[in-house]
């Protein structure tokens, strides 16, 4: 593809170098790891020094003088626009075909009669599906996956390999499912007893709405009544973990490695970065976000970004956390300032 | 079941409302997200506004007069018992059927003629048992678990789907492993060389004694020599990963992202709340608890309750935590009593 | 085996004693949880008491007077070597002969005409192999094991059961994968727009190099475009994240539950101590080493050990904690102080 027609392809580039026309672009790469006729992105100033060193030929700019200079001193074909990560991302879906396998089922996959299974679908090698399940139109179920009794799958979706989906659990449309995940398990509930713990059954169920994303090895237990529910849009990254009858708003984002523990309640757009902890029936407002490694508990008003264990401001997380390496100083010069005024230490 | 029937086969009530003997109870419901003719539980005056709420007609509540006016004034049907979570886990198993499968063994297993099946076990499709397994009776073994070769599984075990049990691990009665659980795998034993990492042989194998619960995507180790030992009847959640050669007492409970480092001994009834970590060769005695994010590390006596990295005393980490927002002006505050006291800072 | 030939065959030993020349070693133990007619180890004066009591028969010990006085009191057979724990890694492999499957293919793994397969092959019960792929000479595969198209995996790697290994994944040779981990998984690549989250496809793949190791229920992603890379000879434990685009050097260790988020840096022999989280971007040094539970954002140098969070050296890290349990009575002091002086608070 000639870098014309690519940018006219992509259709949103405020600008673009009219000197390099016909520069073939064949593929996407990143700024660096970078090859020649490839097109890359460049976000902001941070990677100024990278796109001074990238082997690609074209870049996607955002509106910045700077980057725009390097790119034309390099002799790169440019084209600047809105928001360059989304354009990079159309990029790549031009020229990347993800993975797709034919919609066949695969005659070693175990079915159960019961199963109503919709058209169009792909099932993979040793899948096994039980009774009483659901599989919409163009689902793709890949090897390996179990789907316990009357679960239900909606259109499009894509379950992983090896993936697990328990009894009564509601996958929406448009969802996927990594590899090793586990959706609507058993949440952790026992009563404590003189003679240990007490199992409490969990009769309850997974819903995850439309368009969700569950990263591998992950866990969406089911709550003892009731349901956990994952709202529609929610991304969630690998080895996440959600307790029996979270639930969740809209187009939140969970990075890896978060727990939220049973009972929580999460509105919408909440963003939890890497290793966070929720704990027990806790709430966070539209909007919230925890930094990484964060302990939230209790409750987060909507739109504030919190940081730390126990959770604080974020603001003044930076600034605690500024001086916390001076605790020892700070010490040695209170005795010192107790002495000098013979106070008591 | 009319309520006077519900309360007669709970057998556990101080009290009950007599002027609702025939409300038809059909099922249990959290008492938020709860429906007409279901029975629902409150444990204390935290839950006052969801009852002031709830759908569900009928309560189970402990004995406290406040929420008793509410559910009287809501008129509700009402029994007062000793532990409300404790009756309410035995209600949901009046009325709730666990899914079970048929005692079969699927014809697509693949079971080394040399393992011993015990009766009434359900094997399901797609199983893999290697050589010299030795299987209870009424284990429930669901599909796509994997056994290595000289694994025991104890009577009314039950195998969740994908699971994997390695070489030589046992596990006891009446335990549950969740889906993608894996139990006995190589513990991270390497020397250190000039070369690099030189593997050391995990020759150990991992027990789990009766009545253990082992959640979703957790592993629990062998050691290199000797065993790694779960003490009867402690409960496991997802995530969590159990190094070479620990040992845990009885009736212990571990939350979800859980680490225990390798050769740590805990005592019985020890409490580890989520995303705990214990680091390499600690102790912790019988009944102590490490609160949410709590990094244990050298020991914890019995009964103890520690918090924060390093963990400290509960209390402490309380009171410390409360004043952790104030370091910057702590900081400012030392600095200016040293200028007015002419001292070098 | 005599203690005498154990002693040969090892033939590391500076010194041995000579009293013992025929006592029969028929395996190796722990110090702690032993049998006699086996040989333990002790690294270290910190393992003096477990060595008084050890039920063992003999003992690897490094040059230490104590150490040696108690052995030769309690009539142990000994030896003195260099490095006790990589004498007694060799004395494991003496004795413990690791399972491994006999070189067959199992008639109901599905394998794609199109995939090649190399001599010596085991390939378990109910594997996948998808197209294309390429498996290398006296690879093992274990049972359930899912291989994506245009896979490549090197001469005599594991892959232990359930483990999936994503589209275009090159794994090394010599190299070991555990049971339910996740190699070259998508990355969690989303865009935010108005209407929620739009997925960037992850055209990329990830590498894994020579004697690499990966423990169980790890995930290793592949990034939008490029390559993921885990250097020659790094060992990755438990319940493991490793991002998009993350690049190791040689011979890292990462602990369990460790998380490095997507396009961080590492130079060789950088040791994560369990759940310590890297932050998007960052860069560590040859030989850095973060403490258990530590938060590394930005950089750290090469050679340097940071813990805490955010990460600090680790020896400032070591004094401020030692005083965080005093900030509540620093906090009333400075109170105190600042009514004494007559200044605002």
């Amino acid at each position: 593809m000639r870098f014309k027609d690519l940018v006219e392809k992509l259709g949103q580039s405020v600008k673009s170098s009219s000197e390099t026309p016909d520069v073939e672009i064949t593929g996407v790469s990143a700024v660096l790891d970078s090859k020649p006729n490839t097109v890359t992105y460049s976000e902001s100033l941070k990677f100024a020094n990278q796109l001074r060193e990238t082997q690609a030929s074209a870049v996607i700019l955002p509106e910045n003088e700077e980057l725009l200079t390097i790119a034309k001193a390099r002799g790169l074909a440019w084209m600047i626009v809105a928001n360059p990560r989304y354009t990079f991302a159309q990029a790549i879906a031009l020229f990347y075909q993800p993975y797709k396998p034919s919609a066949t089922i695969h005659p070693s996959a175990i079915i159960d009669p019961s199963a109503q299974i919709g058209e169009n679908v792909a099932i993979g090698a040793h899948v096994v599906i039980e009774a009483n399940a659901k599989i919409g139109d163009s689902v793709v179920i890949h090897p390996g996956v179990v789907l316990y009794p009357e679960v239900t799958i909606g259109d499009r979706s894509v379950l992983h390999a090896t993936c697990v989906i328990h009894e009564r659990a509601r996958i929406g449309a448009d969802c996927v499912i990594h590899a090793g995940s586990v959706i609507g398990s058993e949440g952790f509930g026992f009563v404590p007893t003189r003679e240990g713990w007490l199992k409490m059954e969990q009769s309850g169920y997974t819903v995850l709405e439309d368009f969700v994303e569950v990263g591998c090895n992950s866990s969406i237990d089911r709550p003892s009544v009731g349901e956990t529910r994952i709202g529609r849009n929610t991304k969630i990254d690998n080895c996440v973990q959600i307790g029996h009858g979270v639930k969740t708003g809209e187009a939140c984002a969970f990075a890896a490695q978060v727990g939220i523990a049973g009972g929580s309640v999460l509105g919408n757009r909440v963003i939890l970065a890497g290793q966070v902890g929720v704990g027990n029936e806790s709430r966070m407002g539209d909007g919230s976000v925890a930094s990484a490694k964060t302990g939230v508990h209790a409750s987060v008003p909507a739109g504030k970004t919190v940081s730390g264990y126990p959770a604080v401001d974020h603001r003044v997380f930076l600034r605690s956390s500024a001086v916390y390496s001076k605790l020892s100083e700070m010490y040695q010069a209170i005795k010192q300032i107790q002495k000098k005024l013979g106070m008591d230490s």
